[in-house]
């Protein structure tokens, strides 16, 4: 107290950015909690240089030997009194994203810290942030309101104010931005299934904001301005009045909310963030590579650092517009002349694809997996048009319609499964419709020809589904190396293409000496795994009971974002010491979402797998935790 | 040739019922072909004691003879030309069940064989045609045509004659025989929708009948005096007229197909049999325990020789017509206080339940399984109540009506699940909805006090189904012990009751140490067990594609018919070793079908299991097979 008294707190660098100079703010003549209280204006920490130079420069020198002491940015308590600096508190200072890179890339460049120790500064988890999507600052947007950044990242999609309207629009593929009041966890289906959360109340740590980040999700908080009806199914926002379905954007990273659709950008890395990720990489054992479907993915994931594609999904390539009438034949046909007359159609279409992505990741392994899904996923929903055909019915339709509708219905309803996930899908598919995958093989291996015929590189990998057996693979195997052979024939030209398996199923896992004997790699398709393994469906556990199961500790994670060690882990481990056993150099990979998770990442290394693939935006997560996996001394099994 | 010569065959015991005597046919002055072909009429060898006795006093001797020698009964070929007999082959002759039983016991009276033999020279598998229900041979029943006895059994429904149709009643709980010319792949999941299938052509190698047989399903074949006629949906059988929707039933045991509903008799023992089932009791290491939901299904299982009840479901319990209003009360319930009151409306129903196995089974184990299904199965089908919803409303119906209809749908479609046997079934609803599970242990508790109290001996035990950590075992376990110790204190009664789990999913077996430590016992459920480990929903795999499977060798067997050994085996194994690496003295019992086929049983027999547990028509089976299985030296990998 007194003249030339005061408190504050400073930061040794930008908690923001990282930028090294002081920053922060004091008080003169005031006690420190009203600094936090609010009560005064603090003035900036610059000012001080003008108040009380000699301090100011004292403080500098005192910074700079905490901050060498610990070896870290500091976050610092002072008073100064009658002129004297008095060190309070220091502490490693909090820090985003961003300023964790830059700080710790600039303090190796300081000689303060070691490449490595500036590796395990950054939480892999945190850098996340620094690669969703962002609102294109170049572009015009109209914000209407602004609320709390609860969850970062940017979304657009057309407005809902129920989770079931969320669940029922997702499910045909619409996006929708749930819009409550607050949610409370009858909503987690409709936070699933909307690209984004926005709330009119509840801050940082409500419902919406914890489970909204839980799932990498954007999501707005407290934004006040809301004022919602849900009778009449809108809201509105000052003057603006946005009804149930108009489109509003919403920036989880800024908080703000914005009507109409937005352009988005994908995120780029700063020039210290690079530099942080070729450390990363000189320092991890891993392979990183990337799961990517288009070759705008493929040219993505590269720019982020992937070492190649580790797993090229080929369902939606059926899906496209284009494609699904024709998917549509294939599935109605009755006959396999009919069903071929269809896949001869889908030929050139699918070659046209695996030369893009191919050619995309030229000279980088890219491994194409055989079709996945149910057949029913390709039809219209069984419920929608029952109700149609029942309505036409009552109200005297066109019988020509009817009896066509009712034709897709039939076979819809044949092909309707129990159970979804372990019917009538992937490998089991192209064993009783081998005419299927035979197609889509031809297609990759004469997109693959094309390429080296044009002077290219393509190192194509072929994976097979869903497969749990030995004798399973080596009947689908040899049906691909028959078509292998046939193009070889037909072009001139030697093809070496590996063929290898999925790894997805716990019989696969016990058995993985037998099929590592008809496998040239294997990829741990780590969702499957944890749903067969712990006969968890995730579409229903993640909505119904997986929060009661965390909030009553039966699980520490969600175990479809962190690999469940001790049963899906096993099971992994298992896999991998029967398939070294005859196949020592056999590769190891894993496709699962698990492949973007430090703390899986660290799991399959000590494991000893090949390499991690996981979506592009994730790869440099993914190659930070690698390293970071190296460093760690002892198993975390608990972070 | 000349006089005194003919050719011949001859068994030495009946092939049919096992009875000792010689019978058997041959014809004088005429090749063996002849006979065979049917060209002329034979005589029954008895006519040859008259027509030449001392041949015949010859021929008893050396059958005699050739009996001892081989200790087995026998199929005789042979030849007498000019008064001398030939013996032209000898080998062990074909049987029915019954015969193999009947000889098989009378040759250990004989001194021919030894118990231990007489054990193995029953097929574990044929036997099963002893224990099938059949028609009341006093009841009065309207023969309408015959065809081929192709799947032994006797089975009654309403008459269907197209496989979609058959799977479409049958989901509603409908009993329908399909009856077709003859069925294809295509028609599979029609015949496995049916209790039983009649075909106008085909032989006993048909698909139909090779399938049904699979199955343990009752099918007719052949039955070429059916003229069917599909656009008018009826057939004919000489003058009868049989529509679809009529009642019929068939008797695959002697081919008969009759009009109407049948009364039909269980199944009971011979003598013979029971004489060898002791024996194999007194040999066999496993126990044989039965699956059994009911009081009359526990009876059941005592006489058939079940040492116990392995697994009682709760399931039908809240299906039946009385309960599931209060159960709609109870998933409609938005409150638990709402819930609460239909629970206190269900306990009294559910402790009756109990109080009658308890009693049936009185001073044997009962392992009563705690609720086990999806809620979504209690509730209408959301596709036709959305029909009727959509048909009121255009034809203006009564809004109450409509609103109540929509409530019910709208919970309907929340409780739906893509993949319901991965969903929130099982100990997940005890650990969202401790309530229900409250209500039937204290249902349990208090029958078994209620018994014990009268001065019967109730062996209850406690078991958690689709457990997958022992974190939530335990939690479950100790809500259990709450109401357990409750109850005591109520009743001022000690009660000893062990409270255990199924074994049902991959992560349960290996983490089987851990669960060991809080578990009484572990009971197999190798049904969901096969589909989690294979990744094979059973109801759609059967359907769509294991036969395919089995047709080009990729599966031996269907899988949930015989215990996959290499695959879930292997699992068992693993949980077996850590359940008792934490607990020597853990009970391991099995409660899925594999507890009833013979192959499998080995399996559990060489893993070290305590016992099986299988439906009560096959604990017989179950009894012969776990006794075969001490007598068989090497391990069966292929039979």
């Amino acid at each position: 107290m007194g003249e030339n008294s005061g408190t504050g707190v400073a930061f040794t660098r930008s908690p923001a950015t990282g930028e090294k100079a002081l920053y922060g703010e004091y008080l003169m003549n005031a006690q420190g909690e009203d600094v936090v209280a609010g009560i005064r204006t603090p003035h900036p920490i610059s000012m001080l240089k003008e108040e009380m130079p000699e301090t100011y420069e004292e403080f500098g020198r005192v910074a700079s030997l905490l901050e060498k002491h610990y070896r870290d940015m500091q976050d610092l308590e002072f008073t100064i009194e009658h002129g004297r600096l008095y060190m309070l508190q220091t502490r490693s200072g909090k820090r985003t994203a961003a300023a964790a890179v830059k700080a710790a890339v600039d303090m190796v460049g300081e000689g303060l810290i070691s490449k490595e120790e500036a590796i395990t500064r950054v939480e892999a988890a945190q850098i996340d942030q620094l690669l969703h999507p962002r609102i294109d600052p170049n572009s015009k947007t109209e914000v209407i309101a602004k609320g709390l950044p609860a969850s970062p990242g940017a979304a657009t999609g057309k407005v809902v104010f129920d989770a079931d309207d969320a669940a029922a629009k997702a499910k045909d593929g619409g996006k929708v931005i749930l819009v409550r009041t607050e949610t409370t966890p009858d909503d987690i289906h409709g936070i699933v299934a909307a690209q984004g959360i926005l709330t009119s109340r509840g801050g940082m740590t409500s419902h919406a904001a914890v489970v909204a980040r839980g799932m990498g999700k954007p999501c707005v908080c407290g934004c006040e301005a809301l004022l919602i009806n849900y009778n009449a199914k809108l809201f509105r926002a000052g003057a603006v009045e946005v009804k149930e379905g108009d489109l509003i954007s919403i920036d989880g990273t800024t908080g703000s909310v914005i009507l109409g659709e937005v352009k988005m950008i994908a995120p780029e890395l700063s020039d210290e963030f690079r530099i942080l990720l070729d450390w990363a990489d000189q320092i991890r054992r891993l392979g990183v590579r990337a799961n990517a479907d288009t070759p705008l993915d493929a040219e993505r994931s590269r720019q982020f650092g992937a070492e190649g594609v580790g797993l090229c999904r080929t369902e939606h390539m059926f899906m496209a517009s284009d494609r699904l009438p024709i998917v549509h034949e294939m599935i109605m046909s009755e006959t396999i002349e009919e069903r071929t007359v269809a896949l001869d159609k889908l030929l050139p279409m699918q070659q046209g694809d695996f030369y893009g992505i191919l050619k995309a990741m030229d000279g980088l392994p890219v491994t194409i997996r055989l079709l996945d899904p149910p057949l029913h996923e390709f039809l219209p929903n069984t419920e929608e048009l029952a109700i149609e055909i029942a309505k036409l019915r009552l109200t005297n339709g066109d019988p020509g319609e009817i009896e066509r509708k009712d034709a897709i219905l039939r076979r819809a309803r044949q092909l309707h499964e129990f159970n979804p996930m372990l019917g009538h899908r992937g490998c089991r598919l192209g064993v009783t419709h081998p005419e299927i995958y035979a197609m889509q093989v031809r297609a990759i291996i004469q997109a693959t020809a094309q390429l080296l015929h044009e002077g290219y590189h393509p190192e194509t990998e072929i994976m097979i589904p869903v497969v749990m057996s030995a004798i399973e693979l080596k009947l689908l195997r040899t049906q691909c190396e028959e078509v292998l052979q046939s193009v070889e024939q037909e072009t001139g030209v030697h093809l070496e293409i590996p063929i290898g398996t999925m790894i997805e199923l716990p019989r696969a896992c016990v058995t993985a000496d037998e099929i590592g004997k008809v496998s040239d790699f294997f990829s741990f398709g780590t969702n499957d795994l944890t749903q067969t393994t712990l006969g968890f469906s995730r579409d229903d556990a993640e909505g119904k009971f997986i929060p009661a199961y965390i909030e009553k500790k039966i699980l520490a994670n969600n175990p479809f974002a962190v690999l469940d060690r001790d049963g899906v882990g096993k099971l992994v481990k298992m896999a991998c010491e029967l398939g070294r056993s005859v196949s020592p150099e056999i590769k190891l990979g894993i496709c699962g979402e698990h492949g973007g998770d430090p703390n899986s990442i660290e799991f399959f290394h000590l494991t000893g797998l090949t390499y991690v693939s996981c979506s592009p935006f994730r790869v440099p997560v993914a190659r930070l935790a690698a390293a970071q996996a190296v460093l760690r001394k002892c198993i975390a099994i608990e972070e």
